[in-house]
């Protein structure tokens, strides 16, 4: 990114490790639409010289001298977010806002990305997670961000056995949330969307019914399904401003909304005052940051180990070669009807 | 209540009592901002000749068949919330709603209330809790949406230990809020109000703090007593929509927003994007009616038995006699600066 | 239950309907190990001209005056578990020990269980549950007992994405166990028990590892296969009082052992003060009663529905016809290598 | 400690600093009953030449280059467990058990302790908080250990509003254990012990009946106070191991049982069969060594500050001066009638 709008190549000092810190080579890397908010939406603010990207599969080539469990060459899932461990957030449970609100976001958006041939990533102990010799790097990649994303919406949306659930968006983040969904005992899983493509994987993941909006108001189609009664949990994953105010229409009352969707217009999200029983309906409204670091990217690719989920699917468009980043965030950009995720794999 | 605007004496027929249910007659009575709302706002939609009144203390003067632990004679405390505890919402843990959102309650909303000289009580094994001897029925007649609203807010909250809280309104309800803060382990409490006498007793309750809207934007005040950081939880227990937002800016990553206030105007309640951190600040925001039922009113009447609360401080103006409960509702309608609440007991 | 060590068949007067209940006759049933341990082991003390058994699948024939939602002709799921909902304790969140401990369980332990040609069920609306058209109702009997019993594991064990765990016994409602792990997502699934059929079946429902204890130490195997870390979560489903000091050993330090298991044998469960950290090492030992109740099997109900379970893995033996009821039994006290669960399915 | 039974001082260099540690002087300590089972129990085995203690506050002498918050002559708390905030049992939650079970219990156990002239803080950012002006010193230290420890008992045990809690123990611990149910919203709080003065002293924490052993079966007391219903919660803060067996069976079902006892003897601690409702009466058993680190300090401190507790009726025994630690270790040994706490404060 060299500024609003416009990306190229740029040279840059190789990275400086502290005591606690890596140095890391991408081997698979993807880009995200945050990237492109970030580029061509402005959504952090103007930036100029910063190397791009969050997500990644990369090889150590140097550690600082307190780092005690990774060494070079070992090749680890890198996670967007990368906390302070011993910040009071950390401590009191929310890691990805060490340092303040969504500060344990550093990569590609308070310091240079993973776009580039080496990049840093801080607290390696507490950060990184060996890559399970059985995983395939450019599934892994997945790891960053997409899943922990799409798997904190059922955390967020507190899922219980037996849920009936709405997932807006089937995105590559949605479709991990319907996936996450399955993983929580979800039963009946209302995917909206209108893409095919996302439509069809989505399905495969779980969805049991696909709600398109170009068929109109979702909320009716909604309470159409549900005789009424509307849904236990909403996990939003996509969509503007207005996702919110449809969300409180079809939930229970009990119900939780998860949201893991970057709201990037207007000034205020609306809450629908009669329909959030005037203030007192039991429909709760949380929505947060993945949570990143070591431990959940061991957890969660424990995850792929197994089997529980396949990010394969997410994959529709494969590169290779440093280079070709800048097409797959292009292609990112354009969001061709086909496409999921692009992931790049680097040989070095 | 004869209809919107409208109050009076009406006569009507002894309530019928079902198999399970009970027939009691009001000793203590209070008005609630509630009734107001719904006489004279029309916030329950038109009303004809329905008996106001949902916070009382009675004795039983008749039980059905089916009723294994209450006899005519006892003394009993009636929760404003009466939910259908074999519900599926009672069963999944949000009895207010049973029937639907709000379902619970059923006084002076779906069926006559308690300002009459007999009321009748759904499921009273389920509903009524036995008088301590050693209460006070003008104060424990608290226990039936004061205490029960007020200690709410703390749980939506999820208050724990050391936690900074800002509670907005110190009406009888805010003052609970208080209470009730100081009893799951809130340390500082910045209580929002402009009236002497509430500020005075809140510090009584347990604020450590006034904080005076008059005095300027009270988010700004917040953030000025906490070098900048903002609360932990915020407990909204008065005002009109705009505290949702104030509430959402003062609170910090990760922090809880209890609602138990009643919103009467608007269409919408806002969230402020930004300060929501485009949707992924872990700021959480709950509202909902306070419970009800039997365990509860046993457990609260508990915490006024051992001395934890004392709501003899709410009770401002005092009446006696069953014809007094006009002018007390008049008092919470016009509501003069040292009124905090009135109480109304009767002899029968 | 003639009386214990002794069974046959018993004439009864047909069971009195009171105002909120109803009264069934079974369409599906199945014996239950509780069954076998009531009879033959005295589990529940003398009791003599006791009909058996509860699980099972039923047509409503009668309804009390009160009851709302069901008449008589609706098919419907009865789970083994039917409380009180009115009772202080589920008001507590506990239904089934409402009336004190494991006062839910009624069947066939405080009054006539399923296996009549008439049976009784107390609060209709609230702990029944109508069957599904799609459903077999030899495949739902399973959701009476087994599959809440099973999935209850992981709710006691407070499952969490990416979990590790070890399901001790590999009987029905420890597969119900395993497949309930990994619909609250855990990863790794060390399932423990000796019998092929039960360790194929295991694999199918998502065990990674069978651990078999005939080839030594449990404990020691686990901690072989998890580079000496242990396990996130236990379930408890089979074996005598040893499992629980097992379970402590190779539990990580803020680890959750899940019992769903009945403990017949020994005058106490023992602890192993070392390795549970002299008292400190957040080792939580939970055991319980599964929930029962008709939200509960309306939301087990619907992960059938959707394919999250399939029970029918677990049908090893299908009889037909009520007088084949007794032969259903003796399968399950003899409990042959090839047996899974037997269900007998009725025509009237 | 100059190993098991034998006490003096010794020399040691002054410990080196890494770039995220701090060096401390104490301004005041406190010996616990954990340095007595060290010493004199050889609870942690055999040590030799280690310097005891692990409650203190201090005053920064260095800082390591990394450290961000702190600096030379910053008075501050030290927590008696000062974890490593980037392992993965950090990241999971339960930070004490940082590097293994318990491992976050660094002084006087794997390292030195805080009686000498300087002491070593691992991870200050993570592990300090500075003393808030308003604060006593000797009062301050009880948060090191007693203050965390005894409030954790609450949290283990998930107290609720209005919740009856046995709180088994009144030493130092016990007492915070009380001082912590009554900031949870405990109402009925009984409390086992039979030394006068500590007696006294739970009832001004908020304790509502002293429950002596020597007056008979603490199980029969409890039951007869609760016309045999049995307490919600147990608070276990001293006694030996029977005082498990108790705790069951005074429990009600659904009850939990919050261990903060160091357990030192027998091989087991043993749960009753029949009264944990043979395995499913829900009747949950937790234990944990108490969080340290900063965040927990900070809250904690502001308890105090805001005149929640009040921390100085635990200090009996003041005394002043480095040379005087001897003397109050002896006296907690010892442990005469009047004791409670005693406490050391240093000028330097």
């Amino acid at each position: 990114m060299l500024g609003i709008g416009k990306t190229g190549w740029i040279e840059k000092e190789k990275p400086v490790c502290g005591p606690i810190d890596a140095i890391c080579r991408p081997i698979a890397v993807a880009p995200c639409t945050s990237d492109v908010h970030t580029v061509w939406e402005g959504a952090l603010g103007e930036k100029s010289n910063m190397i791009l990207g969050h997500e990644s599969v990369g090889e150590i080539v140097e550690v600082g001298m307190l780092v005690k469990d990774f060494k070079p060459g070992d090749r680890v899932i890198v996670p967007a977010i990368t906390p302070d461990w011993n910040s009071v957030e950390a401590q009191g449970g929310y890691s990805m806002h060490s340092g303040g609100m969504l500060g344990g976001w550093k990569f590609s958006n308070i310091k240079d990305g993973v776009f580039g041939e080496f990049f840093h990533v801080n607290d390696a102990d507490g950060n990184l997670a060996l890559l399970p010799d059985s995983l395939d790097p450019a599934a892994a990649v997945m790891l960053s961000d997409m899943v922990p994303t799409g798997l904190h919406g059922s955390e967020l949306a507190r899922m219980e056995y037996g849920d009936t659930v709405c997932v807006i968006g089937i995105g590559p983040v949605g479709l991990m949330g319907v996936a996450g969904a399955v993983l929580r005992g979800a039963s009946h899983i209302y995917a909206v969307g209108s893409r095919p493509d996302c439509a069809r994987i989505a399905k495969e993941y779980g969805a049991t019914d696909i709600i398109n909006y170009k068929n109109g108001d979702i909320v009716k189609q909604i309470m159409d399904k549900t005789n009424g009664n509307g849904v236990d949990r909403v996990i939003l994953a996509g969509g503007g401003c207005d996702t919110l105010e449809q969300s409180v229409k079809m939930l229970k009352p009990g119900g939780y909304i998860g949201n893991i969707n970057y709201f990037g217009d207007d000034d205020y999200l609306k809450i629908p005052r009669v329909e959030w029983g005037v203030g007192m309906g039991h429909k709760t409204i949380a929505g947060g940051l993945m949570p990143g670091g070591r431990l959940r990217m061991e957890k969660l690719a424990s995850l792929l180990v197994t089997g529980r989920i396949d990010t394969s699917k997410l994959l529709t468009h494969r590169f290779h070669g440093f280079d070709k980043i800048e097409e797959a965030l292009m292609l990112m950009k354009d969001k061709p009807a086909d496409l999921i995720k692009p992931v790049v794999t680097i040989d070095w």
